[in-house]
């Protein structure tokens, strides 16, 4: 089951020429999980890899004009499409009040929608994973995510396995999905048996923007990957107080302190580049990456390696350009 | 004096990897109007080589989405920098219920801005041109804009001058700008005997969305440049008619009966690539462009030459990368 995190707006509360606002796209499996929805974000999404999709499942993290503005203008090109897939909008407290008044920007559309308000501590369970809404310090109605997969069933243990005589085939399946099974012999043999111990899901934190606080960690903790703002650098210490943002340095601590395999800094002030912000971050927090618009984070199952940054920033830059009409 | 129009945004409804919804610049001198402000806007001008400079006049043709949705995040983005300087929004009947309903989203500014509502046939003077607002089909709140410059004093003609006893220096100059002078033989020669006709300034007409109209040529008639709106071709009339748009013939017969120097097409619906409607309109009308996004049209003085399509799209395509961080 493939997990990465597709970055396709990485700036602060205004774009730059390089980074468009906020928007992060989870995709895991087939599904297409994406939080918060700057200006722009459908035109983003057209110049990715992922192309403008049916969305289902939009998170917003809190209602600055920088994380919702390109809601309006994806939901009103979706019925442009005639899009008939029904699409589900989650957010804080609030929601209700902000989607009436985005609705006399595009009018009636051809798919319903449906809104969720999501307190910290809700939980939305699926299939195999759930997502979780935790608390951040940013006003009292913002959020952060985190996406967390259900243990796996641990290791099947061949050589136990053909000590007690299972043989090769159905059986050895029933035991991977936890049912015992009765041998020709007579004698029954129960998962515990021949499974090691359950392996853990993957966790993937989106904090969306905050100060630093302990609810930040206390979400992050053990996770994969922690996606976490960093708007400003430590010469900016004052502003990011007052403004409710992190530094770099203070996103860097929060992941030393959940013990996160990866760091991914995001919404970075148009006043830097990136590389200061990673600068500043990995003197503690040696694991961090700055992704840039359109850059992934792939994140295996930890048995098959660390979460790693693919660099596709690049890419806009190769995007094939129409024929020129002279 | 130069004068051009730097195309932002070009796609039809909805935006493209390529095109971005409608934003079309007009510079002359050192003022730069803004018209329409699809949603991407402020990221378009930072791409590009206008950079994201305070804009002082921005003009909507109406007031569908795709037309002003990049206008909230615009004017917080110069409040987020602490602009003082005044901007003023015009539009048509409408606008100030629109600034309102906007106004939550933005919340309090760091500059005034002033709305101001014209209907077709109203004319804003400035100080050696005029912009008109005039009537399209395309709703009852829709206008077009052309900007009309003053007629420009005629050639100073320097043989009669001479013959004249005319000195080089300021008494050439007091008759250029239309002042008679007295000569040392106390004869007096007044402008017209040495300055040709008036010569004609420059329009630029921009329609916005627009069926075709009777209207539009009315506006058009004689302009250096028509920037005309080809949502569809012509396999499409039936649904341009529904939609109140036009195509590209439709855009090609109105240039053809104005008299226009050159067409630009622009507002492309993603389903063309812009070559098909280019094609199209030449067959009526060989002077046609159809820009991308990002292309700038010069616009000299008659004499000077005609209006050329400079093209600068691909420059997206070579914007300076921030350095990777590792």
């Amino acid at each position: 089951m493939d997990l990465d995190v597709v970055f396709l707006g990485t700036s602060g509360s205004a774009p730059t020429a390089q980074r468009a606002t906020s928007a992060t796209l989870i995709r895991r499996g087939g599904e297409r999980l994406l939080v918060d929805c700057g200006e722009g974000t459908q035109r983003q999404l057209l110049r990715s890899d992922v192309g403008l999709v049916d969305l289902e499942h939009v998170f917003l993290t809190h209602f600055h004009a920088d994380h919702y503005l390109g809601l309006p203008g994806m939901l009103k090109t979706y019925a442009l499409r005639g899009r008939d897939v029904p699409l589900t909008i989650y957010g804080p407290a609030g929601l209700g009040d902000l989607y009436a008044s985005l609705r006399r920007v595009f009018g009636n559309l051809t798919y319903p929608v449906e809104t969720v308000e999501l307190a910290p501590g809700d939980v939305l369970r699926r299939n195999d994973y759930e997502i979780r809404a935790f608390a951040v310090d940013h006003g009292a109605q913002a959020v952060g995510y985190a996406l967390a997969e259900e243990e796996r069933p641990g290791r099947f243990d061949v050589e136990t396995a053909d000590d007690l005589g299972v043989p090769a085939g159905r059986e050895r399946g029933a035991l991977q999905r936890g049912d015992p099974v009765t041998l020709p012999s007579g004698e029954t043999v129960t998962p515990d048996q021949v499974l090691g111990p359950a392996r853990p899901g993957r966790t993937v934190v989106l904090t969306g923007d905050t100060a630093a606080a302990a609810s930040v960690v206390d979400a992050a903790t053990g996770a994969d990957v922690l996606v976490h703002e960093a708007t400003f650098c430590a010469d900016e210490r004052e502003r990011a107080r007052e403004t409710q943002h992190s530094t770099a340095a203070e996103a860097a601590l929060a992941a030393q302190a959940a013990g996160v395999r990866l760091l991914a800094l995001t919404h970075i002030s148009s006043r830097y580049f990136g590389g200061e912000a990673a600068e500043e971050a990995r003197q503690v927090f040696p694991d961090t990456v700055v992704p840039r618009d359109f850059d992934v984070i792939e994140i295996p199952f930890p048995e098959r390696g660390p979460p790693v940054l693919v660099p596709k920033g690049g890419r806009k830059g190769r995007m094939p350009e129409p024929a020129p009409t002279p």
